[in-house]
């Protein structure tokens, strides 16, 4: 009767960052910046290292929303970049729709800013089209901890799985024997405390 | 299994403003006066923006609840203005139910004071009849935290969406290019953080 | 798909206190004493005031979980009273289940210490013989909001409803027509903040 | 329509510690260290105490992870222990399952560290395997509380069952007839109000 | 170098409550309703129980303001009852500072809504004549945390003394063989964490 | 041997707004920006109210801070307004000095963005030249709490005193005969708390 | 002008544990029962491992405050023990103070149960004698954070300097060479995160 | 009488960083590790921008306090190196004192793992001495917030001044002009949220 256990597979899964741009994130008051943008760029590395399809796209970032931030553009400058030009839901974008269709993959995990609007929109409109949708929490900010908890209840009770980006990182990986050295690595960029492990055990290894 | 998406749609979509009034508002706890004051006003300007069909009701505002709060007031002199004179649930009062029917719109966006009760009943008794019932969280107030995490839980649990101002005008609005200046206006005189970007953008520009 | 509204009814509904003790009092750290006191009281004062059939139950209460709070025991002269020897789920308890199907309500509003144990089991039993159970989340505590989220999760899960005391108290007076005086004057006895109003109004009308 | 009340059985159980490593104990920050040492040890006494069939297993425990903490090990020396040597979820690794499925058990209780990650997933591939799982919630561990939230979600909504160690001994015990004074000694053992209670009790007794 | 001890000493302490009216109650919003109306409740009675000379003073009382809470009217009929008509700082009324001087007092313990106006401006022109002041901080409201900071800061570097009722009544009490059934009753009113000790304990020695 | 009571003058009393600059308010995180909008336009209402002496003074705001807040701007047309091109102590720029100088007053209101930096060094070295400096902490704002309280920690151990916008509007008023209207019209403006109690006041008197 | 550093000294100081009584207990709220435990019994044991002279004191033990915890009384078997029947200060009690001035110390290490009162009271007359009081904020427990405040702001501006039993035992040891396992031991028992550093170093050191 | 402004001075001022060590950094729970992080980078990048004398000590980093953190090491590579063997106070370690008095600097900012005891104890040795000491707060982490509290008032009270990292930044750079590029990408490093103005900013000169 419940949900039956969807889970990620790198074969078929995609990646939606959506309107991380330099000026929304003045808006995020649910995480602090330090945390924010550590989360977005550990959810991006994981992109990369797995080789997930991934798509960006903005919303009039000519106007006060501002750029996308600069690292995002750095790391993915081969991937599908959609400006939109008035679309709020990013689903209703035909150029960002065929995007996600030409990856071939079932599975889209996604961040954005706000997770209200920009996140919870095109995960609704997803999930109605058949896709499973993640939704990365933590790498996801918006006003204040009850849109967020709104938000979050919308679209878990349309069918979407609640994450974070170590979850999703770790369920992709499945075995640290793919590539223990890499993904150790991965972890110990974004979590300090992961970091601090992995030097004092070296340390004494000496 | 899950619930389908339903979507905001402008063209069948009514605003029901339940007992926010100048004693009740008192009891509001869960928000800050000052957020609560912008939350609720926020969403009564999104209401004039789209011409929703706007339906006020109070209860018993000759006593110690208090008179509708005056912004409200001045901002729908037309709507329907059902003031109740024992009704608990505003759904229980055939003026208020025959008032919602004759907007002929499916989709009742809700907020009110206090949540658990001046809200919760009417969204549930509505659900029971079919509407689609959308709740704004941050304009609906009440005790304290605990009483609204309840009350979110049971409307949520009976098929309410739970849904935020912001969210609401945006999913309404859809599209940037139906009006830019309209809009962004709105957001910009609610969201402090958002005229700040607009500010230093246009400063920037001269 | 989704619960359909299953409204609280006077004439249909009993109220279960259960294991609220001295001693076990102490356990209770999500409320402060003096809110939770308030709340046990309030939801007690519904019961009386809409006569509806209560029962009282503790564990153990020769042992260190101490006696039954005395303004219970005192509000409660002559409901059914079954002090547990051993069981902990009082639905275990064959005299426990006997007074609940003797009052002949299918409706059963429940409230108790601690929230995960003494609250979830009966709940999830009563819910499993096919009543309704509405959980008084403000008049049940426990160990911490950790313990109380999940407990509150799996009732949720199970169909019960989550309400407040004041909730309670609203759905089952339904018009304040029905008693202006005594539903006022309960409220106020145990909402300050609504006392104030109505002693801020009553001076303003001399 | 809800799901039927899945009531914890002492002869239908067994208990999954997962990852509690002393490397990984420095990630676990929704918890005090004090907190968090005191909840994994009470449910380990209570697998102890109620003979329950119970899995150790532990990831990478040569690295930085570090070792099982040494009062789990001491505590279950003839207990399964399953060192897996890439597996991130659990139950990806044949001799876990096979030790799972050698206990017989169909209820299954699990806490670990992080719970994103070696609580989520095994307890979704056990619930995908029809297994009922029981997620003790207080004795697993993770970042911080949006983490958390996130993945009790996800859990919650594919069936498992939200509990805190407190009422996953209770419901084991049903009644406290069964052994009072090692049940008793069990819960003042862990909790010190509860300590206190008893003390008080004893010494007015004399 | 360090301010000498003042202990308050029931011979020498009157008790000045400043501004607890209906209406600027629902300002105050460091303390919950239930909370601060106990706090404040006891207060009073401890000004009761040691006899002290006690001033009550309201400001603009037949305006939005509002009136004196009942309870305290109704405890301290015979008290001198400042309405003052337009100072804000009540040490510039002049029958109120003539009614502090006739109770020949040298030590003055404050409380009042809001604190950073209507307790900090006489506490600071108190303490500038030279008495020593003991500021009630859990009986003393104001609309946020940060505004209470400031201005229990300022107080306490202008010489003030922060304490809370607890601590007033037990420092004037002294000795509970002064009275041990009164000064307990007095306490279990107030505490109910206290009042379930007494439980406890006059039921075990039953 | 205290601090003695340095009384806010309306009659000798500047206010300094420092670097309340669009840019720069996206760094505030310990005030939502809704709450602290409020509060600073409230300090500046008090300014007009009072006819004080008014100082603007800017960072660099032809880059990234932004220029100063529009409603500043607006409301001060006359005041001196110190763009520093490059001081970040804007007592290190002379005109800001003189600026100072030429007011004649001996009592300083200040508040600005960021705490830590735009509002202690002024504060300080103002201090140090004799002023009384009186620093509004709810219109000042910075990163998080913990800056926040090293910065007033520091402030008022070198002599400064801490309040907040009300209590600054209502020691430089000390009688509300002075001009009831216009002061319960500036409160109303900006508590909307107050603003419910005078329309629920006003509502009863008709 | 500011405070000389006054140093803990193994040779000249002594411990009090005022009231750590199990009914007296069940009042403290501003710590989580498993921490304040853990913090008392690690104070414990810094006095006995650097053999403070100690001193228990209790209230009333017969009555509902209950016996001290049993700990305490098993670890100081040999120490004054003053069974106090009515002074609610222990510095009123003749023998109390005559304990503490026969170990000839000059420096007091105190905590107690309830931090404004059991603490601040003899905190505040020792400082009045000449004793240099050391206050250890985490072992002592009151009400509820605004009362904690107050009571250390009271005992701070008094003199008293604010400590927390892992800096306390630190001051006392001052070199690790002194006793390196002794000392680890200690910390190790109390602190579960460095438990676990010392687990993994010792692991990885085999 | 109240303390004067003492200004850092980038010509008078040192930086001591005291045991920021992998091991000890688990034991900091009043900060999230990403915050955390940053916040001691920063400080360490302002040492190095402003080439103040800056010493480094650690406290038995070959045993479980684990190794100083990469970063810093490489960050320094030829300032004195202080391994303490056994002092806690490393005040007490002769070879740390001549290296701070080698420096012939009055002025020290300092930072360290944990803050009442690393930070606090060299703290108040160094006050003792006559040095005028700033305490970097969010540089430095401990326990919880009760421990940080007292720690940073006993420093307070003994004349230590609390800063912060972009204070103490702020304050030695003094102005702008001396260095826009450096010190705006130094905090642009830092603080994503002055990051995101600069992007914004520059995207529009464009």
């Amino acid at each position: 009767m419940a949900t039956p256990y969807k889970r990620l597979d790198k074969n078929d899964a995609a990646v939606l960052l959506v309107d991380h741009q330099a000026g929304l994130l003045s808006l995020v008051r649910d995480f602090t910046p330090d945390e924010f943008k550590n989360n977005v760029l550990a959810l991006a590395d994981i992109a990369k290292f797995f080789n997930l399809p991934t798509i960006l796209t903005t919303s009039f970032e000519s106007g006060p929303n501002g750029p996308l931030v600069p690292e995002l553009k750095a790391m993915f400058p081969d991937a599908p970049y959609i400006a939109r030009h008035g679309n709020i839901n990013a689903w209703d974008n035909e150029d960002f729709v065929k995007a996600v269709r030409a990856t071939g993959k079932k599975q889209l995990i996604i961040a954005g800013v706000v997770t209200d609007v920009c996140v919870a929109f095109p995960t609704l409109s997803a999930l109605a089209e058949g896709y499973d949708v993640f939704v990365v929490t933590d790498a996801s900010g918006t006003f204040n901890p009850v849109v967020r908890d709104a938000a979050l209840n919308r679209m878990s009770q349309a069918g979407a799985q609640l994450m974070n980006w170590f979850a999703v990182g770790c369920e992709l990986h499945r075995d640290w024997r793919n590539d223990i050295e890499g993904f150790g690595g991965l972890l110990a960029g974004h979590l300090p405390a992961y970091a601090n492990l992995m030097q004092s055990f070296s340390s004494n290894a000496k």
